[in-house]
């Protein structure tokens, strides 16, 4: 057993645990199946009523796990029963064996709530490589769909039944009209290593009572995605699992919309929105030995993508993550996470700031730059990286942590 | 001062410096000019005979240092009379009063060395941001002129002077033979952090006694280059200082060879590609608080450039280094970092070896693997991580080190 199981809380946790409502159609258990954990649990069941369409966005590893490869085939068929995670095993490289595991589960899931296998969707997160026992689900699954619950306490201990070297859970809640129908959404969600973009969250479930047809589902989460899990970065490391899947089970019998653009979903789409920031927040602020949540914001840059790969560069320098880590002003290294990206940059029109400090401009360090007031900045748990290139319109934010001792303590001792 | 001034030299560090023979129409000589540090060298002048030719290879970085902008310049008329190395201050990212750095040093260097100032090369190395005040060459540079010398303890002194978190002095010697001519090619590097491809090593110096014309001594560096110094990576982070500089006298008087791939040519290109190697290698071995020497060996991908890309996701993978550093046998974290590599891989085809252990087969674990014999293999110095895609014929091959926590601590205390 890792000592990583019981790592201090992240001290950039939210300093209370959300109380998620129920979302109608929307039931969870969870369980000890011994996957690998013992004295937790690490199986998380949700039940789902008929009717309910899914959504997902899966991670762009070209070595996906068993569970992706089961997910992505099921999306197929849209329509959704159950939701089974398990923690401690990735069935990820696992070969044939992984792929049985992810076909018993799915039997052993739909037997127990009487559906088909198609309406099955899986994720697994933990090692890689080694085979996982879907034995263990045997009378769990049943079990689990007898227990299942819709209350707060049951959305709590799902967001814990997921987590692997997470050190708090993580929850978000969200209410919205659709023409005039209030709706909710809830959504958790677990991150801690392997996060980077392309779907930066290992694993994040979202549920809402809204009706919308599988197209406009699946085309608002993957519009929020791209603003919020492909924004935020810990190690620059992509898990061969990251899941993200969006259940909408319809029970709110809102008004039918066809089209993802219809202005009556603004403002279920700004929720949703807002939902998959938080939750992607707080897999930067439970990044693994984390103690800095860093914002860092690019402008004037030739354009967003190029924008959005500046500010990568930068939140995934490791020069620059240990440099907030320890608590130094170190600009000079921002200036060398630009010139790295390979975007257009012009060094003499560079101007950076850390806060509201700024430090360089002009291709030069800020002749009123004061050490002290940069300092300052740096001594925050939440600090902010600004550069402004000076070339153009192009913006971007990503989240990300600093690069602590705890990370190479946690990952150079995970499997032991 | 920083504390990082004197960490323990690198377990990885040769048993013994080498002691390098003269090369004829080189002279080194280093001082004390009080750039950043006290109580050591800071300053390399290296003079050079009438008739030595340069080429060189640079950082890709976009915010490139004044001293690189400089070199990129003078190459264009590519007769050399000095170099000039400071360490402890990179003259990057300092705008105008940079280039007037720069500028300035090539005034006292010409004067010193009575050339143009068309002749004086330049690197700097340290801190970015800060500026350089190069009246502190003035006397300096001459001074170096009338001392200068070419034995082996000019060059050992070298090496020191352009350190900066290195723990060690970095040399190489090689001989070969033009055309029945006998020739020497000696070089110093350093490096530690901000080292990745594109230029791995933030500065390196070679220097040979051969007669060669300047677009084959470029070509021949050029090729060395993609094999050496880019195959190396500490953390994924690039310099905008990084430089490459190979000098060649001509005093050795060999046949003149007009094309770089004369065979000829063979013996003196296979011992100058062995040289920068060596070098690479030694920056990995001095990679900032590296433990272990790892070689990333990639085969059966589609095509080299696709087995290089990968061979350098699994090398800068913070969990793949972590893992080292852990002794750890996660060959999960490699599957990671093929996947994330973007590149064709087939899951089902994949293979891993650490050391002669086969770990993984055709998409799962060996079924022969022993963690006993593979634990051994990590807990050995040098570490070889080996992945067979089963693809094609593309194969590359490079060089890392661990991360461990001392990285975090030079570098997260390296400006105070």
């Amino acid at each position: 057993m890792s000592s990583a199981n019981n790592p201090p809380v992240s001290p950039l946790a939210p300093a209370a645990e959300p109380d998620l409502p129920p979302v109608a159609g929307v039931r969870l258990a969870t369980a000890q199946a011994g996957i690998r954990y013992s004295g937790r649990t690490d199986v998380l069941y949700v039940g789902l009523d008929a009717g309910t369409i899914a959504a997902g966005v899966f991670t762009r590893s070209k070595c996906p796990s068993a569970p992706v490869d089961w997910c992505r085939e099921a999306l197929g068929e849209p329509s959704a029963r159950v939701l089974v995670v398990n923690s401690g095993n990735a069935n990820a490289f696992t070969g044939l064996k992984g792929r049985e595991a992810v076909a018993l589960t799915a039997r052993i899931a739909a037997r127990a709530a009487a559906c088909p296998e198609s309406a099955v969707f899986i994720a697994s997160t933990g090692v890689i490589g080694e085979p996982l026992d879907a034995r263990k689900f045997e009378g769990v699954l049943a079990d689990c769909e007898a227990r299942a619950e819709p209350g707060s306490a049951a959305w709590s201990a799902a967001a814990r039944a997921i987590m692997t070297t997470d050190t708090f859970p993580k929850l978000a809640t969200r209410t919205a009209a659709i023409d005039g129908t209030p709706v909710t959404i809830n959504g958790i969600a677990k991150g801690a290593g392997m996060i980077a973009p392309d779907m930066a969250t290992m694993l994040s479930f979202v549920f809402t009572d809204a009706a919308l047809p599988q197209p406009v589902l699946q085309a608002l989460l993957a519009d929020g995605t791209a603003r919020s899990f492909n924004c935020v970065t810990v190690d620059g490391d992509t898990s061969t699992s990251d899941t993200l899947l969006l259940f909408a089970t319809g029970r709110a019998g809102n008004a039918a919309v066809a089209d993802p653009a219809d202005p009556r979903l603004a403002p279920f789409k700004a929720a949703l929105d807002d939902l998959l920031i938080e939750l992607a927040q707080l897999v930067a602020k439970d990044g693994e030995g984390a103690r800095k949540f860093v914002t860092v914001a690019v402008t004037g840059a030739e354009s967003d993508p190029s924008a959005h790969r500046i500010a990568l560069s930068i939140a995934n320098s490791p020069l620059v993550k240990t440099a907030v880590a320890g608590e130094d002003a170190n600009w000079g290294r921002v200036v060398m996470a630009v010139g790295k990206a390979g975007e257009p940059a012009d060094r003499d029109r560079l101007a950076i700031w850390f806060g509201d400090v700024r430090v360089a401009v002009a291709g030069a360090r800020d002749p009123d730059y004061s050490e002290d007031a940069a300092s300052a900045v740096m001594r925050e748990p939440h600090v902010t990286v600004r550069v402004d290139l000076g070339l153009g319109q192009g913006s971007a934010r990503v989240w990300t942590c600093d690069l602590t001792k705890g990370y190479i303590e946690i990952n150079g001792d995970y499997r032991s």
